[in-house]
């Protein structure tokens, strides 16, 4: 994204790009047919459910004026308005904690004033929402967006960690509420008799850690060794509703035995107040002086909206996506603007880009994507194989059925990408003489196997996954007598899965892990996919980096305990751009920052492009078949292609990195790419400085025999 | 063991063989150390848990005659007899099931009986063991056990796994049982409220899940990547116990607020009952026709501990051990009569050989062999390492301390086993140059890694570990008080870990997973390790016999609900002998029996003694690391060794099996050793008909070039 503060400029970019791909955004989407349906089912869940549930702190903080009917309407207004009009499809929005809490804080405002009082508080908050989409609109104008360039991965993972944490701590203060009478509930009924109250906890405690286990568990399947295909698929899609179905149900299993309330279920909420129809009346009664004071939560509500929106939307545009369409920042938070603005005078909490749904939703177009990918190109291969075709003309085939279903995006140069290439392995191993126009024995050569390997990292980038998931939001509104059937326990597993599911595939997660891995252990990482930095920054540099990072995520977690500034912990978060930018480089050095936190602003440190140049790309990569790619490649890749395609590296003499940590022989890994590890996966390292195989793989500029045929 | 009938010949023989290691029997317990007691603890809990299960369930169903303090003293005495004078230490005794139901049938004729009533129970039971006691000196002295040999895997893994079933049938009961109030307590005291009965129970699921799941978890603790070497090894050893501990003490955190008796924790069981010291003067006082009806009884009893006894003897000396010492059937049993006299007259259940305790004891013992090997080939590697030696000669120094580590047994010739050879591709990799001759270049030769691979699996064929645990059990008597305290919802998690933990290894079981397997995923099989069969039998034939086992399992099942006439359900597996050797072969071929149940009656059928023989040896393997190994090994390794040992396998020119599956060519696989195919391992692997790997294993009798290495 080009960085300009020029009024209206980034808007007037934004906008050209994304009109340009806006017919492809749609036809895409419903040639993906029925398949869509899966990451459509799994977003929707990911959506709805913590939606709900904060519908309830709602109703519980603002004494029932505002219910989860309204945060599920202004999700599925807001999600269909987006995915319409919208900029980047794959963004995700929803009603999120800090509305949540920012709506409780002007309640306490509002309640006890006596110009305003609770009938006004709708029309107040009106006013807050005015003054917020003003000051998103000038944000916008002046293309205040173009700083996300500056917001590496360091604090991006560090605000996903962050997130992931407080829906854990969400998680477990639910839990420990089970054991305890709720607020505003009357004490003295069956269920909350301490011998009751007692069994609905324990039970609580059974349905949540079952469906997170169960949950967790399902989302491998497609790894399974048992089962049929379909079913291991279908599970792995659709795993999680059914398993949120499937506890539900199980929490009716006792129902005869308990009192009515155990387990707790969700609220029911109050219908739609009447009074919100009235409110553009309503706004007109607000004293003069609230409505300028209104400013003041404005401006709170205007930084945190910015920042949200825009790093959800960055988290879901994340390099390894290999996402084609451009990026659309501006716009989006004009869009976001109008949005704050139609919201604040229908009288519902506003919606915007929320973590961790919007990784989620690309994550699981990515699986969709190699999905269809897959099938075309097995197809492509039993053909050409059916006709004795050497493994060079298959090859070619599938090059070319991959080609023609590459969109052709009319404001692009044609991607230059293709399928990967062959391993030496593959060739060696398929056709028994390492010549690949020899005729292609079949029985060494299996498809399904090898095509997992040839297959880059892609995503099916398209509206109708967005404008599905927000219009079954929307019908929960209808939905609500199901929904109320749901244990809130089985919300807090829910809740606790989605922290864990976002953690791997965060990197400052890894290099916590990585901290509490023995020496002798450390050749695990290596077998394993790991990022570039396990090999080419010493285990010290790694450990002092990580726990500054946890330092500061720490620091920042406790700010939010703090009552009502803590909801600024955004700006802490936003602090850490000059740290990174200034600070940092002052501590660590210009290579390994570059390794542990690539920024688009810093020059690339000069490296030899020779063998040195691919050692720093080295990865160790194992699948195993049909889709698993997805378990491991989406989470765990890193960086590699930011060093391909960075046109920063340049081909100076300075000698490559040696390893500090030990007195042994410089890196001797020369895998690029993904896939080239697979299958050379062996657990016989020999520790992080000298990883694994014995085939040294060639330079990607021209020494391999197959550069020809991936065209 | 010979198959003999001549009267005390066995006998003779059994003490023959077993009195000469006597001596080392006991010094090698001593000179293992502080690491005995790692097995130690470990049994001693498989023991004692269910044990005390049986007590209860024995106060229960005999009015308090018989407790938890009877069953504890039979199995340490017993244990302790055993180990000092019994014949097969690794056998462990303990009072079983079948004891508990034969005394409780015995109870129920006894109660209503106005010459005998309760106070009489212990002297009849007293004539029923002296009977018992009879049959079982008969039978030893006629050298019953010796149809043992006939007893082939697949009646021991059906046993082993009706027992597994038997436990996780019991501890689902007993979760169930956790809801419902039970017998002989006051229905109105406060814990048996609906409400607090639901509570106990829901936390009966909390804490029996938790147990079973940490369990399952810390047995892996050596394969884990986080903490540190000693922390893991710890974990791993100690684990269990450490977790019913912990959960232990979970129980208590609500203390507070539940009612005593939430959760449930085992009964405080009757003191020790005086009268039984008067037995022996009461037994003269039972009816005339009691003391010979006494025998009816008894004639089933003596079948069950002889079939018990001898099958759990059996599974814990499986071939894959590679036990060195004797086995002691006949002597065994004769002393187990003499047990069952002893227990009769005290007036406490006689105790025989458990399942799966005894196989348990073996494995653990193999895990500790292999550390004590392990630590001193890495010590002397290193010290090989340090003086420049080569590859060759390290080998050679390592094989030399392996060798000194092999006890001299007087009545052996020294072992034939050596270390496995280095493989190949350890040899590449180690000196670059495949010369072992040439200097070894340590950075790339890791120690720790490659002496898992050559190790092979042994025991640690000891007294003392036996002694220990039995010793321990007899303490538990004392530490009643701290036992009663064990929530009983614990002991339930605890056999239903016993059940799981016992289920690899078992080829049944094995097989079973197999059918459930989509044909895609097979090639995941051989990627592990895997036995023979899987290779060289059709699928269609495993399936059919896997079924044909399921079925035969699941009557023997069924008959275990059937009241009295079902304790006899040994007699039904004791039947499965004769049909393995008259029945099955009628519609399986000879090739094929012999791949999936080798019987040493059968003759194993000729093969071409050429690369075909090598291929059907073939295993997919992979460790990684200290111990690792034997989480793999122990549970996986079947067979391979059989066949290179085997005598029988000849040099005739039948041809090789093609396997009728598919069309495609002949097994290439070509590595008859575990540890050959380690680091060979590709998730690659073409289908089931020809595994991985390219590099063919040459054949072990001659062409490898440290074939002189390994003296």
């Amino acid at each position: 994204m080009e960085e300009t503060f020029v009024p209206f400029r980034g808007i007037q970019n934004d906008l050209r790009g994304r009109l340009k791909c806006y017919k492809q955004d749609w036809t895409g989407g419903f040639k993906a047919g029925f398949r869509i349906l899966a990451p459509t089912t799994y977003i929707f869940f990911a959506s709805a459910i913590p939606v709900i549930s904060f519908g309830e702190q709602l109703e519980r903080n603002t004494d029932g004026v505002l219910t989860a009917v309204q945060t599920l309407a202004s999700t599925a207004l807001c999600g269909i308005i987006h995915s319409i009009i919208g900029g980047q499809p794959l963004l995700i929005l929803g009603v999120a904690e800090p509305t949540v809490i920012m709506y409780t804080f002007m309640f306490e405002f509002v309640k006890d004033r006596p110009d305003l009082g609770r009938e006004k508080f709708l029309a107040w908050t009106a006013w807050v929402c005015v003054w917020t989409a003003g000051l998103l609109f000038l944000l916008s104008i002046l293309g205040a967006c173009s700083i996300i360039n500056r917001f590496t991965r360091v604090a991006g993972e560090l605000f996903g960690l962050l997130i992931a944490m407080l829906f854990m701590q969400q998680s477990i203060k639910g839990l420990v509420e089970e054991f305890r009478i709720p607020h505003n509930e009357n004490p003295r009924s069956t269920q909350f008799l301490p011998s009751w109250r007692f069994a609905n906890g324990m039970f609580a405690l059974v349905l949540s850690f079952g469906l997170l286990l169960t949950a967790l568990r399902s989302r491998k399947a497609r790894s399974w060794r048992y089962g049929t295909g379909w079913l291991r698929s279908f599970v792995a899609d659709y795993g999680v509703p059914l398993m949120v179905l499937i506890w539900t149900a199980v929490s009716y299993i006792p129902a005869g035995d308990v009192p009515k309330g155990i387990p707790r279920r969700l609220f029911s909420p109050n219908p739609w107040s009447p009074g919100a129809y009235e409110n553009w009346t309503d706004m007109l009664n607000v004293p003069v002086v609230y409505i300028i004071g209104a400013f003041i939560p404005a401006t709170m509500i205007a930084v945190l909206y910015y920042f949200d929106h825009s790093v959800a939307s960055q988290l879901a545009q994340q390099k390894e996506f290999n996402l084609r369409k451009p990026s659309c920042y501006h716009y989006d938070l004009l869009l976001l603007g109008f949005l704050t603005l139609l919201c604040g005078l229908i009288g519902i909490p506003p919606a915007n880009g929320v973590i961790p749904q919007s990784p989620m939703h690309t994550k699981s177009l990515a699986t969709l994507k190699h999905q269809l990918l897959r099938n075309r190109l097995v197809a492509t291969a039993r053909k050409s194989i059916s006709k004795n075709a050497s493994l060079g003309q298959l090859y070619g085939n599938m090059q070319e059925a991959y080609q023609q279903m590459q969109t052709p995006l009319v404001y692009q140069e044609p991607s230059a990408r293709g399928l990967h290439e062959l391993k030496e392995s593959t060739v060696q191993a398929a056709t028994c003489s390492g010549n690949i126009d020899a005729p292609l024995d079949e029985t060494l050569f299996d498809i399904e196997k090898e095509i997992d390997d040839l297959l880059p990292v892609e995503v099916k980038e398209q509206r109708l996954s967005n404008l599905l998931q927000a219009t079954m939001v929307g019908g929960c509104v209808a939905a609500m007598p199901l929904l109320k059937r749901i244990p809130t326990s089985v919300l807090w597993g829910y809740f606790a899965f989605m922290a864990i599911e976002s953690l791997p595939g965060n990197q400052f997660w890894e290099r916590i892990l990585l901290l509490f891995t023995a020496p002798s252990r450390r050749y695990k990482v290596l077998e394993d996919q790991h990022a570039t930095f396990v090999e080419t920054v010493p285990f010290k540099t790694i450990a002092i980096f990580t726990i500054f990072q946890t330092v500061y995520l720490l620091v920042c977690f406790g700010l939010t305990w703090i009552p009502i500034a803590g909801v600024m912990f955004p700006l802490m978060i936003m602090l850490l751009v000059p740290v990174r930018q200034y600070f940092l480089p002052k501590f660590f050095k210009g290579a390994h920052l570059h390794d542990l936190d690539a920024a688009e602003y810093e020059e690339a440190p000069a490296l030899p492009f020779n063998l040195a140049t691919e050692t720093e790309l080295g990865h160790g990569a194992s699948y195993a078949g049909d889709g698993e790619i997805l378990d491991e490649v989406i989470t765990r890749s890193r960086g590699e292609f930011r060093h391909a395609s960075s046109p920063k590296v340049t081909s100076s003499t300075a000698t490559p990195e040696i390893d500090p940590r030990s007195h042994r022989s410089p890196r001797l890994s020369t895998s690029p790419r993904l896939s080239e590890l697979r299958g050379e996966r062996s657990p016989r390292a020999r520790g992080p400085h000298s990883p694994i195989t014995g085939e040294p793989r060639p330079s990607n500029l021209g020494k391999s025999p197959l550069n020809s045929a991936s065209s």
